[in-house]
């Protein structure tokens, strides 16, 4: 996934030792998603991982360190997937829509990331509400955009953006975590919640 | 706050054993807010609601029934206070406003509600979803009803209602949880966001 993992991380100085770092990281979004925080542990991750439990130290100084340096990865990767999703070329809904449809496929193959993030709410609160206000600062500026180019309301600021941002969760949530047979695919979903924001739900 | 918890602890026959029940929910309340599940402990809670140790077992099976309890009762208590805030004559959208309104000023007055229902996504998984899952349902059918108005788009479903639970849950974390000096107060998150909902973002 991303790579902003600096504040949380020891910086590895070859890119063999960035990789051993990435397959930690990985291992570490699956061993905190199955067993959670308290159940985790760093001889678990190195074990997925195949790195001997030595080396984990290199890289990482304890588990919370490694728990602190994926919840910032995960917020990492969801800019990342959704960035990858958008070009310049979009109009300010466009972008947003193709954001949410990014957001819920991503979601969709990363389901742990729901549960680390929450968790993180109790683990590393810190880390918690700087992933929500890091995202929420991200849409108020492609609003203030949108508003700049004339395409979208010029008024719409924070109250705006995290209602959007919530908006986001609340459907990966449903469609990506809590999916069932016969829902909306990632495409419709978006279309539908773009249209809400399009034009409102005034008849 | 609600009183719909008869399926996690028992119902009491006595005006009085209601009373008692009352008083170990609050300190419940107060007990998992501040030091969360796995630190609380029913003689703390027995404490905090001045109620004898062995009377908790009157009441509730475990920490675990209280728990659950409780998330089914501040389901209903959110429930009962979008419901009083809402009356008949109101238009589908001031409706939506006012159950926003109503909710980021109880969500001001009980900040431990956010703590307690995340941390059931670890506790107690099916009352997580159940909670948001009947919230999801409600406004569904409040936006299926103002269709049939005529005041609300006819085709609104359980895409819209689920963006709309996330705007509302998302603009509760950060202008009742983490509120900060030069907020806009809650009448005027709640008429920004009806505004979203009414004519969407679009110039």
């Amino acid at each position: 996934m991303g790579s902003d993992t600096s504040e949380a991380s020891k910086v590895p100085r070859t890119e063999r030792g960035r990789r051993t770092q990435r397959k930690l990281l990985d291992a570490a979004a699956i061993e905190f998603g199955d067993r959670g925080f308290h159940d985790a542990s760093i001889s678990s991750i190195t074990r997925r991982a195949g790195v001997a439990l030595g080396s984990f130290y290199t890289y990482f100084d304890s588990k919370d360190a490694i728990f602190r340096a994926l919840v910032l990865d995960m917020s990492e990767a969801v800019k990342v997937a959704a960035r990858d999703a958008i070009d310049d070329t979009m109009s300010p809904l466009t972008i947003e829509r193709a954001a949410l449809e990014s957001f819920l496929r991503f979601a969709g193959e990363h389901k742990e990331i729901y549960r680390i993030i929450d968790e993180a709410e109790f683990v590393d609160p810190e880390s918690y509400r700087a992933h929500y206000e890091t995202i929420g600062e991200r849409i108020a500026l492609r609003l203030e955009e949108g508003g700049k180019a004339g395409e979208l309301r010029a008024n719409l600021g924070e109250v705006e953006a995290w209602a959007l941002m919530g908006m986001n969760v609340f459907l990966g949530l449903r469609y990506a975590i809590w999916s069932r047979e016969g829902d909306p695919a990632a495409d419709e979903v978006a279309r539908i919640a773009n249209s809400l924001l399009a034009k409102g739900i005034r008849a």
